[in-house]
């Protein structure tokens, strides 16, 4: 299997790429999807904004390092990546906090309908997110399982908010379809393009999508926490209006007047100022991935997970999938259902193979193809193997919880 | 006067701190309240976050870096500088984000009432935070001026917010007094010490005060676009609720449940994953503030803005002063009037003395004293002299505003 792991290796046109991330060289990493690798270049980046831009800049640098500029900059980076134009992604908050926005704008854009329209095991803070609307009485929680979702398409959602590839199975929602079905009836479309976007070729303007949140963290190596992105099609720029009216998204923030105008424009979903340092490491990740290009990266994510499968199937390893057998269906990563899922995770971690656990019994395995060779996981396999053949997962320091799974 | 300003830097104990800090050697900085300079170690930690942490630990980081528990280490950090305990802060988003998550758990305490009361010129975000939540229908902003903030406290009041120093004029309000006074009407008080975290001392709980916000890019040096912090009073960790109820305020975010369940005390105020290299780079900065300690801080902060005001007597520059001229009664600023402000600041920077100004016609000097000398303060007096004199605001490249003002 290492034979042809080193061949398929051989003819990778992303081979190169790998190189320009920093890795460790004792670890076989299979959680890009959790927290993308270090990018080479992010260091050098972050010491000459600190350095020169904070350190020597000082305050000059909101207009002679373009500062102000940075979120939209970032934004209109990712934006090719998803199928939106420059003007329509932002960089800023969290993924969460974006969330909070777009639902509350998208409830507020549908007035007599209150029912915000999601799966059961969605992605958690998606579905929290509803929560505190719900609260506040603005919105109000339904789940239907991806089978049932068009149904349950009534008269009273006002918004779907699905994750376009789920975090635990890597299925694939249908963008095209499901818009569709939301816009006939009546309601708008939040996509989560958290585990997609930097892993899959994603066109939300293709798809006709209202609205669309991501991480910066994962596929995108911004570094643990960057910052996130939020995307708002260009026909709802100044009807929409989200509730975090905060200086940064005002039409004049330098005026400092007192009453709040939202700024024209996609600016609007910004809040409060620009989180400096976290955009400069996520902007260094974005150009990185955006340089190698997105159909490359999921052709070869493709071949990687495939590769993997077949090689479990070669040693004769009959793990229980959960999610599509075939790569068009899924994401850039394989799921695993296992009793013991929490401690083969330990176990393969202490022989420095990092995937991840998702409770209650998920074996995550992500192959993200910007800095994963097939030797590499040709060796998680034989790692793996090795871990059956000797129960590991049954000695004592692997059972104990960490705070973070 | 240079002489003088020598003599009191030689017996300044602070003086040896200005070294800790990474200054140009070609700027005298009077704006560190509005970004503060950059620490010396904060580059080396950085390095450390991104080289060792992220790029060598990876995923592993979350726990083996306590990332998990950044949010609330920094927050402790902070807590003793403000007069509350460790549990009461975390450090988390912006201020603006904190500030909607402060103003709409106020609201939900106070059921039946829906005004929250604050200041005309108050400083833009917090004034702005409070139309998002108007337009939710759930809360309702009233204005009073600082004379008549007490009389406007009537039954419909659920919140007072007020910045503790005034961004503009530097004015203090009076935290106790006003703090009694709305509790007395029944309402909560929710303070912005953006202007005071890290400049003078507060003492929140010594107050009585209910919650309160603060940025991390000011006088807590953390970077451009920092971290802010939220500070919640411990009788109210398990009755108040925020509406951001993202993931990583979740009681057990790693079970990746379905149903949002608040965490337990300040916990609750987090949102989204915790932005990992900004908060190292605050970190270092509270760190540094801590250690150099807020009580000498701020009497080095009132010697020199004295200094500043004797020297320009001396000079027979007779300015029009925004604020308070007695220094116990203002913060580490000094504020000027005048109708070129703009291209005074302008011209001052164009000569090396960085402050700033603020809408329509206000010349903000701020003076940080973790790194500002005497000498300083003498060299900035002269520009100014020089400035007026030669009527230098009248060149036309000092009227051209920047997109930042």
């Amino acid at each position: 299997m290492i034979d042809r792991a080193r061949e398929f290796d051989d003819a990778d046109p992303l081979a190169k790429y790998r190189d320009r991330f920093d890795l460790p060289t004792d670890v076989i990493y299979l959680d890009g999807n959790s927290l993308g690798a270090l990018p080479r270049a992010t260091l050098a980046r972050l010491e000459q904004v600190i350095r020169g831009e904070w350190g020597g800049g000082l305050i000059r640098s909101w207009n002679d390092a373009d500062w102000i500029g940075a979120a939209r900059r970032v934004g209109g980076k990712i934006a090719p990546m998803i199928g939106a134009q420059l003007h329509e992604v932002v960089a800023c908050d969290s993924t969460s906090v974006n969330l909070f926005k777009l639902i509350a704008a998208a409830l507020e854009m549908r007035p007599g309908r209150k029912v915000v329209l999601s799966e059961p095991g969605n992605f958690p803070t998606d579905l929290y997110m509803i929560a505190g609307l719900e609260r506040q009485g603005l919105g109000k929680r339904k789940l239907a399982s991806r089978e049932s979702i068009v149904g349950a398409l009534d008269n009273d959602v006002a918004l779907l908010l699905l994750t376009h590839v789920h975090y635990k199975s890597g299925d694939i929602h249908d963008m095209v379809a499901l818009t569709k079905a939301a816009h006939d009836a009546g309601a708008l479309v939040l996509w989560d393009l958290s585990h997609s976007c930097g892993a899959l070729p994603v066109d939300l303007n293709a798809a006709g999508a209202d609205f669309a949140v991501g991480c910066g963290y994962k596929y995108l190596n911004g570094g643990p926490g960057a910052p996130a992105f939020a995307f708002a099609a260009e026909r709802h720029h100044n009807t929409m209006h989200q509730p975090l009216t905060g200086w940064f998204g005002h039409n004049a923030p330098f005026d400092f007047s007192d009453d709040y105008e939202p700024a024209a424009g996609i600016d609007r979903l910004q809040c409060g100022t620009s989180p400096i340092l976290g955009l400069a490491a996520l902007e260094v990740g974005v150009e990185l991935i955006s340089e190698i290009g997105i159909d490359r990266l999921y052709a070869k994510s493709q071949a990687l997970s495939e590769f993997f499968l077949a090689g479990l199937a070669d040693c004769g390893l009959d793990l229980e999938g959960v999610g599509p057998s075939n790569s068009d269906e899924r994401g850039s990563q394989l799921s695993f259902r296992h009793p013991e899922a929490y401690a083969i995770c330990q176990a393969l971690i202490a022989r420095g193979v990092i995937g991840d656990f998702r409770d209650p019994d998920i074996l995550r395995l992500g192959f993200a193809p910007a800095y994963l060779r097939f030797v590499d996981v040709a060796e998680a396999i034989r790692h793996l193997v090795e871990v059956f053949a000797n129960e590991e997962w049954m000695r004592p320091e692997f059972q104990t919880r960490n705070a973070v799974t």
